[in-house]
């Protein structure tokens, strides 16, 4: 079912490697029939997301090639582990090889930095979550590599909750204003969460009915933890803003329960990957 | 006519946002007509890439939103700048703001990593380019963020030049014949290119007529000076492989004439922005 | 902003009616340059809806066609009243009249079945939902029709709320664990509706924490007027099944918050309008 | 062979209804791999048509589901009856099942309307057939369906054939000069027809060579008995507008050729079916 | 109303001569706001056509620029004379040259070729066609050019007449089964034509009533005669096959209605044009 | 892998020649079960290019057909000779044949074409290359024929190589600063090429470092010898303009390394092919 979302990625990325002259070098070397196997090997530890993808690059060229996981998506992996092996037609092989890879690289470094932030406050009960601060064109992927990281999701775009932000209370002169607004404007399956700087904001939050959420921005975390227990449990609260590796336990301690983290989707590097042939 | 490229890309991530129902949060609280200013900020200092990307994410959304440059591409910037300026309806500018930002924050991201290493060579002669390990679909955006940040690109794609691997010297039974089978195949528009690991490859290479260029992978700098020198200016020479920050200038003084690195691409971590309305 | 999403549909109509040698019949009779007038009119009462994708219809044709509403979206007409005039190229005017009347014609429908149900509950507090009983591809427009005949939206797809079915009951091994394991796996941007049959299932979800509404599927009124007593305003609750305009004030009586009607989108018949025009 | 045609609309009503990130529910509640059994079933009586859209629906989320014809296009149903058969993923089955039946239940809706004017008109000669009057994106599916109700096709757009109306006539001049300018620019495979309101216009048609047929507008039972005994056979003759089950046989009986009607098309009520999931 | 169809053809074109890295010359060496005029010319004598295509070619890559016609489509020129004059960046007009020429070339030389033979068949009532021999993706702009060199146009596919030929025969046991079911499958707005090789055939034509014209394949211009006599005008005639220059008029004056061409779309020579900038 | 490319093309072709409501004769004639064996025939004798394009056709409508290959892509055939036999769906059969042939028999066309031409210079180390000058969307299946032919490919678009023509000399002030500057601005992965219609353009070129290859333009064969002869070898050198089957081989025996042919794409006339079914 995957596959009816990921082929337009897909097929862009071949797009822009192959060109409309394909692999030169490949076509000029290997012998159209030739077969040969390949591993793709993790360079450093991490966690793995993103077969389908890769998978989908080989089979795109050719469906052919047979594609076997040897780590399965969310599974950790030690530098030096081959995480999938192939064989087929070298010609295939070869053309399809970065493309794969590139996929598997950011997928995986995404998947990786959010099963360090998600250990990290393991016991706590606070959720890891991203933002929408993604990649271009890459967003679904991406969101499935944090839960792959085993963190959650917050929205996927615009169009699937209500988040009224800074920009938006300016505009709709108060919180109170623009969350009466909200609940006339949304039916009743749109959640509705309202982001707040301070205490006094979260108060008024809290005046209003049919608010299901709070987004603490950038609170310190003393000031956090004040927040979390004004809010009482009355409505979903969630951290956001300057989130590291190094803070995150002190900020799930606070009792918070979402810390949601963009550099995981724009910022995370890539996991280093190989490929190698074997004939 | 540069639009006509980017333009697939910003509506596709434009879609990502809004999905079919567009932005709940900003047609409940915004008035259809009301309009606003907004400044784009740079949070942290760096180099200016993407203005095209941004502007066309707003264009595409209502013709009649004025985006004005205050930093061109390819401008270094300090912490705190406004990078451009907007004006028109306050719908439009709160809609587009994620997805332009988006594209801003990955782009400088890379223009500014650039931008680090090729100050690090300023003055030896060596170009710091970019590679093939790009983020799926955004190649063309990345390599025009590596020239804006001062690098050169590499091939586009596996189309417009030949580059002879590892795993293509295996399958073809040597660097030799490899490089005999490219010179016939390819047509006299194509350039070839061979890569090496030790300085018995090199030597094969410079034995046989019609390569280009030679790309030095992962060789330490002692071993990329003496092979630097064996090639003799014969052909261009290109290092590849583990440059950082703090290497780079060593590698550029062993006299190489380009420096690819594959991490300007796929891991540059984005530069830090944000857009404030002002109504 | 809408003509973002609603370009694609109305492109995909002009397509089907135009095929690739156009209007043989306007392009056989009528001068190029000729220029005309016309007017769209209702020749039944009902309520507007459409103007943009008509609009859209002739703008694609030719930029230079000016549509002027005469009766905005939502607005009621009698029988004989004009909702549009237009001048500018005969041709365009004529390639363009069925495929914009097919788009007005079939959403005028909806928004006027709409207004009749929406009149009909006024002042009982009950909200007119629409479902995802859609003609396929017309979806959002048909949406907005339903809001522009005074009703609301329920879910836009299977993606933006979680509606826990009978179904998706029986695969689960029960309501009370299919709420667990939806609560569980939907992150905190997401509502959880539950749809019951009978008030012991009702109990059930009364049970179980995290439900945001229940839908009391094809109840008779007096049931259903139990089930609303009996939720107590915990949850929203919502009736759908066999809703006609001569059971909808009796069903919102009951004091269900929302009554979703699926035949609003897939059975309403279109609104009869023509288009004249003058020389 | 007729997927080719079908695919784009079934991809497009599955992702309006998906979205991006897919089933929200089916995917948290039911096991990727658990298979189960369904059965569509006729709550009213009707005839059938739409399986190629609903098996397409299905197979395109995953090939593996076998999707069974119980009664075949063209065939009519008492309520109750089941007329398809699934197996395969339940995730497969309950995310298609909305998309599956809204093409069904309104492709059903148009043969099942055909049919009764169809069988009303039995034994007369004369022929129910669809219009332009089509619902925008759906016109080649529904023009199947009315060829399953036992109706013929009218042009399948601008494209296929020469209609002269009212508009055309006032714009060439007359109908007389409107018939010469469409001789002239129309090769030898194009078919010709003239829409007339009176009998003074349909004299000046059969004054001209070259017009194929004559389109009877809007005339009541008896003016239409003397336009056909006026035409005499010298071309074909059809009736349209305010054509209903009442007084379609009345028509017929006037020995008029065709009987086009535009609610075929765009206001039948879609036949109403379930699908029933078994474990 | 024209660019709506041709501009996906326009674009693939472009995006065939641009990849995803652009005019890597003009952009190298051509400032980007530098502005320069130039002339489209015929090297040869011929007859005009493509002026739209050409024209949307610079204006999909830029905007701004001005296309001024000098020999309006459906013109003759002698070699030498300018056809079209451009102004607005040199840029565009250098990457835009070769697309802009290939259309033009390749639509005056079906032109060109058509003229001749309408001239050649000159006063003698017959009428130069086409066939569905023309260029994969190109048939609308092809059958475009045929009527700008005063031809006329045969069915534009498999969907808007029918033709039975040789292959149908056979399969349908017959020409006077054949012609027997397609009358009962058609509606009466689609044609009904049928080819013959023999008067034999011809007369089985004659003898089945609904058929409106029959081509007569790869007859000798006396066998021609006899059939065009055994019709006696009752339906039209047309000849087809092995149709040159030298014989087109000795055709014509079998007194056939309808010469039909394929080389005119599938082998017509380009014709020779060229584009000067001046600066 | 070539599917991935072709198959856009062969969907564009199918669409054009089926429109949205099929083959109307062969589905009223033909039984949709009934199967039939084919061959498809060259008239003429050529080489053959284009079985991918042409089984791909029959494929997309019906993946049951069986397309078989008698003359392989490359191979010359005599009049007469079987190229492929089909087997499968008579339906499916006949509606692709006309868009089959049409592409077999442009692309043959062009390889028998490039065949004649590489015969005749056989001998002299001479390669025959293609251009730029191709139809509108078949650029990549147009080198692939020339290649089939024996020929080579040029640039494959604007993004591939560096080629300084006349106009951009002008536009740059020169053949020397035009040098400079495509030197600076280009990586090295790219070639460089020159066009230069005089020996004192040649020296120019000579004068700069960098240049691959220069075109010699439209030379008359005993300047191009001189010119080849000053070149020395240095560089690759192209003659282009006006060659035909009668000069080429004077042509080729002036030394020149390449020979480059616009019209082998542009006006190579089509190879006569016919499809026969047998039942």
């Amino acid at each position: 079912m995957r596959n009816f979302a990921i082929e337009p990625l897909v097929r862009a990325a071949l797009a822009e490697d192959m060109g409309r002259s394909g692999d030169l070098t490949t076509d000029a070397l290997v012998d159209a029939e030739r077969t040969a196997s390949a591993t793709i090997v993790a360079r450093r530890a991490g966690t793995i997301f993103g077969h389908e993808a890769a998978a989908l690059t080989f089979k795109l060229l050719d469906e052919q090639i047979v594609y076997r996981i040897a780590v399965a998506d969310g599974q950790p992996v030690e530098a030096g582990a081959q995480i999938a092996t192939l064989r087929g037609r070298a010609r295939t092989l070869l053309t399809g090889e970065r493309t794969a890879l590139n996929f598997l690289g950011h997928l995986c470094g995404i998947a990786t930095a959010t099963r360090a932030l998600v250990d990290a406050v393991a016991g706590t009960g606070a959720r890891i979550a991203d933002t929408r601060k993604t990649t271009p064109g890459l967003r679904m992927l991406e969101k499935a590599a944090v839960r792959a990281g085993g963190g959650g999701n917050h929205r996927f775009g615009l169009y699937d909750a209500v988040l009224i932000k800074d920009n938006h209370i300016v505009l709709a002169g108060g919180i109170r204003p623009a969350i009466a607004a909200a609940r006339v404007a949304t039916g009743h399956t749109v959640k509705l969460e309202v982001e707040v700087d301070t205490l006094d904001q979260l108060r008024d939050v809290l005046a209003e009915p049919g608010v299901d959420a709070v987004l603490l921005d950038n609170m310190p975390v003393p000031l956090l933890k004040e927040a979390v227990q004004l809010a009482g449990g009355r409505l979903v609260t969630e951290a956001s803003g300057n989130i590291s590796i190094a803070n995150v336990a002190a900020v799930a301690r606070t009792g918070v329960n979402v810390i949601s983290v963009g550099w995981l989707t724009h910022s995370a590097p890539a996991l280093d990957l190989s490929m190698e042939i074997a004939i």
